[in-house]
């Protein structure tokens, strides 16, 4: 099997940040950082030990690896621009297949981290999944070998189901980070801390090590207590906006099968 | 200052389950368990080493307090029916106020843990907030020394803030749960793994330590990233119900301020 031993980084965002780190953390050379953005790239390549190009066709050539962590609506335009090059060319989105790789790129593939990065939050990358996807079974094994480094739940899977994987993480991770910040606005307004539901918000995400999301459901709608809805609804009557989501939601909370 | 030493649980629900475990773990006086179903009191009465009341009239009249943990819909009526005590008798409902004690009971209160309970899931109490309410502030001290035995995070609020915590708790717990809800339902779809969501969805919890929920959110719709959100609608086309959330969501996230 071959090592992937060396990479270059196309961006500088959170994800090429965290994976970047993490890459030098466990040995890996990294011959350089890319953005379109140079100051940007200058930084990242000072985190990394390494140097910063201002153009895409100066990056070296002869890397293992080139990981492309920007834009879905970026890596087209990106996929076009890289020079020739021998090593494995892996972006690191969600939603786009292998495709956009197509008759350009030799040695075609994936590498999702299927979590949130916040730019100077610390992720234990141990326990981020590791969605691979290629063609070459080879580059596969490269890639699974590669992640192993520093995580323990690498998993091959096609674009049809990380696609799907990016959908649901927009409910669990996005839209639930959406019902904090509501919540937030909620207490803030009668100059409440937003620390006292903290607690609640993390035994909520750590009630599914031991039940199912259906077995976890509590509040107002699953009990179909219709005078605490409407009262809920009523007091948020200078928010239309979180009324429809309360009514929205409470309303297929309360469809819910047994 | 008075301390309560003994009470008598109404209800055998989860709040009553895991209240009335924290009161007999730090020494306080069981002095029996009430619940309209005697199934239910008398499995809680030996979880509690105590005894069960068929009748609410048979409870003892002289505990020093009388915790009644029971749905929201059941408080009025029972407190009509409750024996005259002199005990303080305290309610822990989120949504109700002191109202429903007027006239009848003489030391009154509200006593609600701000959390989510299930059954057969342990809950750390020292990190979960009670919520004290009283008209009288020696009840309000006794109150907070029996909450200070088992949780750090004892507080007054009014009725006011209470209804609207509990407000901006059904946000952050019941609805966010909703969304991991999706989530599995969506994985499930394609033969995926929960599993694999799970790291996420933690990190997710635990980036509010150090970032605020506006400096958490990710995703497509915060990015005004239209292909990916066009892209995911489409995807959930079988799912009417989740693509409306999908796109009220979206949209309110896509007009947040900076």
């Amino acid at each position: 099997m071959f090592s992937v031993k060396s990479v270059v980084i196309i961006g500088s965002g959170n994800v090429a940040t965290h994976l970047g780190t993490a890459f030098l953390k466990n040995g890996i050379d990294i011959k350089g950082v890319f953005s379109t953005t140079l100051d940007h790239a200058q930084e990242l390549a000072e985190k990394l030990k390494t140097k910063a190009f201002a153009s895409i066709t100066d990056i070296p050539k002869d890397a293992d690896a080139y990981l492309l962590a920007i834009s879905d609506w970026a890596l087209s335009e990106t996929v076009r621009q890289l020079p020739s090059v021998d090593g494995i060319v892996m972006h690191t989105s969600g939603s786009i297949g292998l495709g956009i790789f197509s008759g350009t790129i030799k040695r075609a593939a994936v590498f999702y981290p299927l979590q949130t990065f916040s730019k100077n939050k610390q992720v234990d990358l141990s326990l981020v999944p590791i969605l691979i996807e290629s063609d070459d079974t080879e580059i596969v094994e490269s890639l699974k070998e590669l992640g192993n480094k520093f995580s323990e739940h690498i998993k091959e899977v096609d674009s049809h189901q990380r696609k799907q994987l990016h959908l649901a993480a927009v409910f669990a991770c996005n839209f639930s980070n959406y019902m904090y910040y509501i919540a937030q606005d909620l207490l803030q307004e009668k100059g409440l801390d937003f620390n006292l539901i903290k607690p609640l918000i993390k035994e909520t995400a750590k009630k599914l090590d031991t039940l199912s999301p259906r077995a976890a459901q509590t509040g107002p709608a699953i009990r179909r207590d219709m005078k605490t809805l409407n009262r809920h609804l009523e007091r948020l009557n200078k928010h239309p906006e979180y009324q429809e989501i309360y009514h929205l939601i409470s309303e297929q909370i309360q469809n819910l099968k047994d």
